[in-house]
């Protein structure tokens, strides 16, 4: 099956948490479809590429999902090396799935490359573990604004213990904070609000399960934002921020083996 | 706060699914604590450095938690730039969490650098998307093994409808199986069982939940494992292994800006 699409995740805005095989990909794109939420910065790993912003954010929502992946398979067909570049990560509510599918379906093949999710950094950039013995014994990524207009069974998951990260939630905060008391999650249940996850204009807004719909608004809470909320949301592993900025190493190759 | 430990994310062993920032600390590390389930081509970005393994895996159970702390305080009083590597990422079933609050309890500060965690790797390579729009509308994290004793709601996991990633849990296959099936989870619900994710020997056993223990048996699957269970895990989205391996990049800064 030839040729190939490179689905890529492009993390959650910092540049420096691409992977290696990211940069790697990036550097061989002549086309590169970009998403919305992907920082340009990134975009520095592929100066010699054709780049198409195919963001469906915001007021016009522009780029139908159909037209995005003719595009690619056009590309594809023409014999260019093509690659997407999504934020976070291409399999975790990034369609990564629909799209390979779509592509496959027509002969071409594509090779996906893992992201740091945004849930994941947003939670670690604000000192919070994701898991912690005695407190979390695992973690649930879940978006609150479903595209095919499910909700998720929230009441599951509140008896799930899981400690839960909400992709795309910051519309439906009240709902969300409704569904998981009336689920019998405790109000005072810790919660932590983090805008523009990774980046240097991070925002976190700390709350509970019981206020944090009004706290959201005083904090005039904007997307994109991640919702932790769990035991976990109240931990600060203190003095993260305070790491020295790392400086540049000395070059060195991207692989060494075959 | 000073000094600083880097707690850092090796990812799931490919170590092209290292971050940018990862080389970058490794480069300037001069003492790395390196756990048993790290890649040790990882170790190839950090030569300079002294390496202490401080595995925990295996019948000797050699390491405590408690030895490997006092090791890293150690070497960071001694002024020493300390890295800690973990397979996968460090605050998802990593311990990340403990170990920056222990060290923050003595006035070492962390730097918790993200990786690529075990499930999404395995999830991808095998072609299977965690999240698929009309199938799953989240991913569950979980660890079927507790350092606590406790065991996982697993009905309150089976309602959550999303799907089910289950690390350290070749020795709970049985019991997983049952408990999901008790919670009324379908017996023909699909079921993923990956070995060695994202490396060259990766294995992939396809069952069922009704037949997981059974197929396990018969794979002969061992540890490190992750088990993908959900409608997702039946997905293969075609084509993705016959994506030609990436040329080496021509030489490029790991970061541009300041």
């Amino acid at each position: 099956m030839n040729p190939t699409v490179w689905l890529i995740g492009a993390g959650p805005g910092d540049p420096e948490l691409l992977t290696l095989k990211a940069v790697k990909a990036l550097a061989q794109a002549e086309v590169v479809l970009v998403d919305d939420l992907v920082n340009p910065q990134v975009l520095e790993y592929c100066p010699q590429a054709r780049i198409v912003r195919v963001g469906k954010r915001g007021g016009c929502r522009s780029t139908p999902q159909e037209f995005i992946q003719r595009l690619m398979l056009r590309y594809a067909r023409q014999g260019l090396r093509v690659a997407r570049l999504k934020g976070g990560d291409p399999c975790i509510f990034g369609r990564g799935g629909e799209e390979a599918q779509w592509l496959s379906d027509r002969g071409v093949a594509c090779e996906i490359v893992n992201g740091i999710t945004a849930g994941l950094a947003a939670a670690t950039s604000s000192g919070i573990p994701l898991t912690l013995r005695g407190m979390a014994q695992g973690v649930t990524l879940i978006t609150a604004h479903s595209q095919d207009e499910t909700t998720p069974d929230w009441s599951g998951l509140a008896r799930s213990g899981t400690t839960l990260v909400v992709y795309m939630g910051v519309a439906k905060v009240q709902d969300m904070s409704s569904q998981l008391l009336a689920a019998g999650m405790a109000a005072d249940t810790p919660v932590a609000m983090i805008e523009r996850a990774s980046l240097p204009e991070q925002r976190l807004c700390p709350s509970s399960l019981a206020a944090m719909a009004r706290d959201a608004d005083a904090f005039q809470l904007r997307s994109p934002a991640i919702l932790v909320i769990g035991q976990v949301a109240a931990c600060r592993m203190f003095g993260i921020a305070d790491a020295p900025p790392l400086a540049e190493p000395a070059a060195r190759p991207l692989r060494r083996q075959a």
